[in-house]
């Protein structure tokens, strides 16, 4: 009997990562793409995931009966138990219910979560909270994600719509934030946060080698790194001050959730991730309550990239 | 065979409430005692507790045999699967095993957990939170107590620690907490907050009912609602202050959670629900994604304060 694989996506507002899986867990081919989500088609992205799916197995190899199941994560509110996208912010999808046509192409079960859920899932699992049961996962990209995991099951809360604490409001009539609101935790710390503020900066006349990068949007985590690098003193501000409000957002989940560990990810953290910790870590102690900071630790991610891909994985072994 | 009774106990810093309950869960007797937690002899209020117990099957005239069990809900950080004290701020017990001596006293089980974690069970099995899943608890006291099910479960993270959101910070460099951090949410919306804020007008000379009520500690419940029916400028501006906080934290508890429903519980509430629960709603839509918000109630504890004794007696009867 041939071998049989399961393939894991993690599809974004502008590219879709792929891995195939084979049953000893082993990533033993991958793929990444543009997303067209262009135009509000919502059969686009779809094409898009079962063209980057057929690639993967024609390149790898494989045939549509080897594969046991085909998982993804995506950004939004979605369903997971029906695997339907309700909502989602960088895709147009609405109550689209994306499980059928992808299972009747390929005759495999597909499921679908919450990217940054998914992506905490992968941690819990193979990764940074291996062994822990309460987790309180944050991801610092464009936006500022969360996920959950509690007594040992990710928590997505009434209607899939929890762990939403990115948009924590720290600072009431602070900066304008895009989910409508002012001063929540993604306005004062996300990569948008930090674009702003250095932007601001950059107005006022200071110089800075993220200028160019931010000038039409978000900078690239990589030229976050090389301005902290290079000591950039408006980059050092940005992040300090990101890290200040990190800190205070991490207290109050920590007194919220008393977990055993919190887990940062995201693209900013994949590539400054221990700067960022570090200087979590030393304000930290002043926002938890001393006896529940006891029992808790700091961790960034350990599986990087791959968190997503590696809890798409856990969700259909999780089925079994 | 002679009926048998559930015996249920509220144990404060100051006071205990008790209530023998039937078997069809009505209260057929009550008493109220103070507590004396004066000292460090942690069997002071072993004894107390034994000695209501005592006091309340003489009155209603049972036999011990008759007990089938006893339960309560107390301050501190209660591990509640072995009926242990960890550390209580208001009662002198550390590490404390209380089952023991009176479950060989009474020779019925004993089980006891955190205060406002019981009360929020009793709410979501007997009060307000009937039939919903995910429950934020707040009740506003003199300190300001969390309580959280989720998944239709007690939530209470890693050693019992968890729901301490009364410690969430959301001004910082804000006023003093008892906790030693500063703009905690009990310190600007909890009595001891409010009494902080009405003691610094009065020192600056302004007029209120309140002035005498705060000058040696926190104000009493109906002290509060008299004032606020008088329309007492100092006592409005107190509550107006504490509930936007009260909504701040609502929404960030909303965002993070995803529940069904958010209660409002504790003597202030019980005294002032409907003035404090206006004032939140009229502010919460504010602070919360409207996505969530949509499928989000506020209420207050329809137990008032009762919702211990009931939470005292779910834990009795899940057990079973």
């Amino acid at each position: 009997m041939a071998a049989s694989y399961n393939i894991c996506l993690d599809i974004g507002g502008t590219k879709i990562l792929g891995a195939i899986f084979d049953s000893k867990k082993n990533i033993v081919y991958r793929l990444k793409k543009k997303t067209k989500a262009d135009g509000d088609d919502q059969q686009n992205v779809e094409e898009t995931i079962i063209s980057v799916v057929s690639e993967m197995i024609k390149e790898f190899g494989i045939k549509n009966s080897q594969i046991k199941a085909i998982a993804a994560g995506a950004p939004g509110v979605i369903d997971q138990e029906n695997g339907i996208v309700l909502t989602s912010p960088n895709l147009p999808w609405e109550n689209y219910d994306i499980r059928k046509p992808i299972e009747s192409k390929f005759g495999a079960p597909f499921y679908i979560g919450n990217d940054v859920n998914v992506g905490v899932l992968g941690e819990y699992k193979y990764g940074a909270g291996k062994g822990y049961k309460n987790i309180v996962g944050l991801f610092v990209g464009t936006g500022m994600g969360g996920g959950l995991i509690l007594d040992g099951k990710l928590y997505t809360g009434h209607g899939f719509k929890g762990a939403e604490y990115g948009h924590m409001i720290l600072v009431p009539d602070g900066p304008k934030c895009n989910c409508g609101q002012r001063g929540c935790l993604e306005a004062l710390s996300s990569k948008q946060g930090m674009s702003d503020y250095i932007r601001q900066q950059v107005a006022r006349g200071r110089e800075s080698m993220m200028a160019d990068g931010v000038k039409d949007g978000v900078f690239k985590s990589k030229l976050l790194k090389k301005s902290l690098e290079a000591k950039d003193p408006v980059a050092v501000e940005a992040v300090s001050r990101a890290c200040y409000y990190l800190a205070i957002a991490s207290g109050n989940l920590v007194n919220t959730f008393s977990p055993e560990i919190v887990i940062y990810g995201g693209g900013v953290i994949e590539a400054c991730g221990d700067y960022f910790l570090d200087r979590i870590v030393a304000d930290v102690d002043r926002y938890c309550m001393p006896s529940i900071r006891k029992s808790v630790e700091f961790k960034t991610a350990a599986l990087g990239d791959d968190s997503i891909l590696y809890g798409a994985l856990s969700m259909i072994l999780d089925k079994k």
